[in-house]
């Protein structure tokens, strides 16, 4: 069987795109043609997919966006999962981790039941609670290293000996599988710090939010973030993507912002590597 | 509007019990004559409920097990929470924490629509992370802190300078709220650390699982996780009392399981405070 890793490295070469599509669809943020309609994120989704497919190497579902609609949004989030062409990652932006026993749980949950390619998943509960969701060598993992976010400072950055604390968690938890199947989520913000990253994880795939509406460098993340041959990063982008217009054109709105960011990003690609 | 943090000890002293039920119901380990009946797990938390009400102050509700049923385990979550009497608190035990823009989303979803006093949420992405679940002072959090798993030796124990990480997650994240509605996760396997998370915390909730199946005692946890009153410790058992029984009469065992928890630790409470 092939490996997680391997499998998104054939996928980045074959669609010539590092491009990942965050599918964090707000009913109160879809064009209005569509916001009282009985499926409208469904009917949104599907459009989005069908827009952008040919542009991507995966799509990632945060499903904080779905779980505020309850048992439907759950239902949404099964039925997009299905709409993602198989020859595509699918990514369950999920953050889950607990102990072991409450792990297997989730994991199956998600990478089974749901049949997720990967998920996002916590550092802070160690290794049994990572374990279960890197048991299937074709399943993978992005464990939460440097986020994108202003509280990353609060303690990613903590000195723990002679490694801040993302680096212990990169360092240490690449013990935890011999699946060839763990990635890590670093934040295009923290573009500077991907060289610290890049040392420690050569070639693992970084799932890179924080482009876009965050922020982030597409120049940094491309240069910084990739692994020496510019594949194994997966550089995400949402809001400015699904939202690029509020019309019914939004589908092509979305396209062009699609096409746009991955010539940007194989612009940058093609000049560092 | 009363707090969260006082809430919590107004049942605690009213119940007279600082027992917590785990409802971590699993299809496969409730008794035979309940697995093929249609609402077979709603039934077993329903009798759950009506035989242990009178003796906890709280339940904790644990996702994992109810999201491996996809959406029908998403409807059964939000029955359960409202069979749940309302004089007593409800966990959502569901481990979340993204950026403050999806943060927000959980933070609908768990506290306001489905209606949870309270949520376990991870710290490692920092305060916009968290900061989204304090917002409103009758809604608490239990931020995780030293877990009762075996990674917790992973990186909780990490030193950061003068601290050790759960210690500067703890000291830190006491600034992030002024609404009195912060608590911590602290594993009752780690009551020998418990006295340097009261020395930081004096008067938090701490929610304290990992009693009973994973091997941690009673008497140390109550002496060493409540409050110098004997308070404010929130001791979860979960498959002990659920699972006591795999026959007709399990609501009536896990009645017994919990009198005899909730009285060795009012014992325990009054040789030592």
């Amino acid at each position: 069987m092939t490996t997680f890793n391997s499998r998104l490295l054939l996928i980045q070469k074959k669609s010539n795109s590092l491009l990942c599509v965050g599918l964090d669809t707000d009913v109160k943020k879809i064009p209005p043609h569509l916001r009282s309609k009985k499926n409208g994120i469904l009917e949104f989704n599907k459009q989005i997919i069908e827009a952008t497919k040919e542009l991507v190497c995966a799509y990632k579902i945060n499903f904080a966006f779905y779980e505020v609609m309850g048992k439907e949004g759950w239902a949404i989030i099964e039925k997009t999962r299905a709409m993602i062409p198989s020859s595509l990652i699918t990514i369950a932006d999920a953050k889950r981790g607990d102990i072991g026993n409450s792990s297997t749980y989730y994991a199956n949950a998600i990478l089974n039941e749901m049949e997720f390619d990967s998920i996002t998943v916590a550092p802070y509960m160690g290794k049994d609670s990572v374990a279960p969701f890197l048991q299937w060598e074709n399943k993978g993992v992005f464990l939460l290293a440097l986020t994108s976010n202003e509280g990353a400072f609060d303690f990613q950055y903590k000195k723990t000996g002679t490694r801040r604390l993302f680096e212990e968690v990169i360092k240490t938890s690449q013990r935890w599988t011999a699946n060839n199947n763990l990635g890590f989520v670093v934040g295009a913000t923290k573009a500077q710090d991907m060289k610290a990253v890049r040392k420690l994880a050569p070639t693992s795939p970084l799932l890179i939010p924080g482009i876009g509406a965050q922020g982030g460098s597409v120049e940094e993340t491309v240069r910084f973030g990739c692994d020496k041959n510019g594949y194994n990063a997966i550089i995400n982008a949402s809001r400015n993507i699904i939202y690029a217009s509020n019309r019914k054109d939004f589908a092509d709105a979305a396209r062009s912002e699609a096409l746009k960011l991955t010539n940007e990003i194989n612009f940058f690609r093609n000049k560092y590597f």
